[in-house]
């Protein structure tokens, strides 16, 4: 018989057991009393886990990137896990499935685990599956784990933001700089990859940016720009030093610190937040709550004044 | 002196005085306490207000297809005020002041009423600083509210969810109809406009809808595709019929009573969820909390357990 206890199969994925790592990370995704388990038996437990997320534009090439990324990691001789996240559109599922067909190349190296995640019934959605997932690679010891997202919205943001360093995916020509602005991406960028630097407008892009970041104030770390070409390999090298050197940078610092421990508080706000939801959904569906409603919807009561109300009997 | 005072800025604006009206308008942006006796005054007091949201892909052509809306209704010797949504980003600044130029051919029709709306103080952003202004609005007694958005994105979907028939438009090409799904906007669409479409890919385009419509269940209403030229007014008339019968539509079946309750009870659930997270924001952040937080940084206490604790205690 197949087990599905969290406590057994995540002996098993420390183990190299990747079966019960695929497992327990299916377990993450549907959410519910499983999922609260395994949190319970991964937290505090985490090695030297360095957390990676690359994000941009659909289109920008970032599949290629972390596959070229995975190669850096490799000629390491280091373990490297990717999470890349699946928006839950059906319409994009071909190239998403053409993706990870071509990052399929490592399929046969047991030293690269590659999972898909998507929102199921976990209470939070991607925002807490993430954590959780990453959580688990940390606990069974891969030393990077590579975040990738498929667009840019508020979502991937809350989910690449809670990343080590950030990487921003861009083409050349001005839409991806103003979508990546506009998602908020440009503050949280650690540093930013020109992606099939070889087209056209690819020097307008770096004008674009570095305006960008002329306009914005940093403290100590000033996210550089670098150019690739991932299809060829080329520029990769550089994108991961930069990588090591913004992780040197983190530790010299004493910002990592900070950013895990905002991480930690930013989880904790997101799961107090969608257990209240899931509350406040139950006590507005509440029959005892139709009178109340009935005279709203009539006119008698606004909804400004019924919140109050709702909230000073259940004391919330 | 200038007077700010909700009550009576409501009295002269319901006096057609358009000053007032902008100015209550500003102070539904503003949020905060006036506002909420903003809407304290208007709930239950709007007239036969119908509510069209028109969203779609920036370059769409909405700000054009809105503007020649605009026209239908005065045809009909009706007057009509829009609300348009303006994104925070300080990068399309430029392309929105544009669109608000040429609709300023109306400026000088007192029967238009044209305001852009952005976030500001407002707790729980346009999604409740909207149907805010839509009360306003309604309370003046305009029969007509455009809500035209910049774009696509969740923000969007909730706004312009709220409305009584929702047109999503669209220009010939793929990438259009993949980002609204994507969106979550083919599920709340009442009718597509594809517009440009003298352009080529039109046809792609509405094989595409069709395709997506055929995925999908109705009850009762199907949402046609219609096609306009906005720039040279092709097709409007149409467009303005088809929301009419959408309309017809709604109230024959009842339909239109049914969502207005939903309306409402979405509000309401915003509202509350606005007010408990701000308390969640504040109890995290409270001193008292702090030796909490350490235990759970030190890995000695897991998030979700601490959020249950946290929970109890408040009984939140």
């Amino acid at each position: 018989m197949v087990t599905y206890d969290p406590e057994q199969l995540l002996a098993q994925a420390k183990e190299s057991n990747r079966v019960a790592l695929a497992k327990l990370l299916s377990i993450v995704e549907r959410g519910g009393p499983q999922a609260r388990e395994l949190v319970k038996l991964t937290w505090g437990q985490g090695g030297e886990t360095y957390l990676v997320g690359i994000t941009g534009a659909p289109g920008a090439g970032k599949s290629t990137l972390t596959d070229r990324l995975i190669s850096q990691v490799r000629s390491r001789t280091l373990e490297v896990a990717v999470i890349a996240i699946d928006p839950t559109s059906p319409f994009s599922g071909g190239a998403i499935l053409g993706d990870r067909v071509r990052m399929q190349e490592h399929a046969t190296d047991s030293g690269v685990f590659i999972r898909s995640m998507a929102t199921r019934g976990h209470l939070g959605g991607l925002a807490l599956a993430v954590p959780d997932a990453v959580r688990v690679l940390s606990a069974v010891r891969f030393p990077y784990v590579f975040i990738e997202t498929v667009g840019v919205g508020q979502v991937e943001v809350e989910v690449v933001g809670a990343a080590d360093t950030i990487v921003v995916v861009m083409t050349p020509g001005w839409g991806d700089a103003v979508q990546a602005n506009k998602a908020g991406l440009m503050e949280v960028a650690d540093l930013f990859v020109i992606n099939k630097s070889d087209r056209a407008g690819a020097r307008e892009t770096r004008r674009d940016l570095e305006l960008m970041l002329e306009m914005s104030t940093f403290e100590g770390w000033v996210p550089p720009i670098l150019e690739t070409i991932a299809t060829e390999g080329k520029g990769i090298q550089e994108v991961f030093e930069a990588i090591e050197s913004h992780r040197e940078y983190l530790e010299s610092s004493g910002l990592g610190q900070k950013r895990r421990e905002k991480r930690v508080l930013d989880e904790l706000t997101r799961i107090v937040r969608a257990e209240v939801n899931r509350r406040v959904d139950q006590l507005i569906s509440d029959p005892s709550f139709e009178a109340k409603k009935a005279e709203m919807m009539s006119g008698g009561i606004d909804p400004y004044s019924l919140a109050s109300d709702l909230l000073e009997i259940d004391s919330a």
